[in-house]
């Protein structure tokens, strides 16, 4: 598929498509071979129409009277989420956060191959992956320019991360996996995910109080 | 403000609260203490009358003319979040993950009290935490009798992870955390915050790929 066709599709629609990856995993798990939408939208809790709709935009793999092929329709959502195409990522902040996240991409992420750790005082961090020694941010420069990493995960304090983000940018990054508790301010061809923790809890905290029946 | 007013906000409204708890915190640890409705819409990316629009959901703060006094705005959005008033938590799956929460829910977060660690193999954890031992999740239900939390954080695998929320909502914790590669399925009273981090890093990465520009 072109990716000019791509860039049609709304973010809504690219939000939903890893949840339907792993929802498809799951029932490929369970030897589910086959499912119309009509099932996939009860268990999911959306709609048919919204499910033919948002597989429609990359081409619709259902067809009428069978439904869809689990396997078939997994396999095109890892070719349209580029899965098999991975992204050089580097990690900056080695704390709790960061291990876990280490540990997240080496064994269960596809789609993204750790290929840096940086602190900003390595000698204090135990070895932590055998295959990828943990550098200092100041040589970031000569790392981005050797490996030209094109997604650095940021687990940084807030003080430090735009100056950093600033800094990777010029390097060359041009997507960040953001968990510093800062709106980082970026050109706009960068693109930021950020996942701010402290606004899910405090979000689940409000609901919690006030038992506010959530929509999602 | 009554419980029942508060019902008539949107989600919406509420996930955009914490972002501008931390708006103004940092306004504040940087010296300023008033600004525009129109400032913070500049600074924030949003519209002054959207900001308007939703301080006015709980009251409005502003003073025409004047604009917001800083850390009294931040004063409401604590009341507003009931930050003061502490939920009593339990986290349940004591790996890298769990014990990067740790620490976040020690030093960092508000509104959030820890008062039980759990695990399926407790024996094999080092003491992470002075004040509180890490016990077998076969002593849930014991626990929760007796201290009744009201929040659970999962960082369990998937495969337990809808077992152990029934366990847990039957024992009386209305909100989750879920870390968890999957959704939970509960009652409609319980309160679920998935934390989905693989389905953001794959929306990360199909946007890196097709340099879409993401519209968050």
């Amino acid at each position: 598929m072109a990716k000019k066709e791509k860039q049609d599709v709304s973010l809504a629609v690219v939000r939903r498509l890893p949840r339907y990856y792993r929802f498809l995993v799951n029932l490929r798990n369970n030897g589910i071979q086959r499912i119309s939408s009509l099932e996939i939208a009860r268990q999911m809790g959306l709609t048919a129409s919204q499910i033919r709709q948002d597989l429609n935009c990359f081409g619709g793999f259902g067809q009428q009277g069978y439904g869809y092929n689990v396997e078939q329709l997994e396999g095109e959502i890892e070719n349209i989420l580029f899965l098999h195409d991975s992204i050089p990522a580097i990690l900056i902040g080695v704390g709790n956060l960061g291990r876990a996240l280490m540990g997240y991409l080496s064994n269960e992420a596809q789609g993204v191959s750790l290929i840096g750790l940086f602190d900003q005082n390595p000698r204090g961090i135990a070895e932590i992956n055998p295959y990828i020694e943990v550098l200092n941010v100041s040589e970031l420069e000569g790392f981005c320019k050797r490996a030209r990493p094109k997604l650095a995960i940021l687990c940084i304090p807030e003080n430090n991360a735009q100056a950093i983000a600033e800094r990777l940018a010029g390097y060359g990054v041009t997507g960040f996996w953001n968990f510093s508790h800062i709106d980082l301010r970026l050109d706009e061809s960068v693109i930021v995910e950020n996942v701010h923790l402290g606004d899910s809890l405090m979000t689940l905290g409000f609901l919690i109080h006030t038992s506010f029946m959530s929509a999602q």
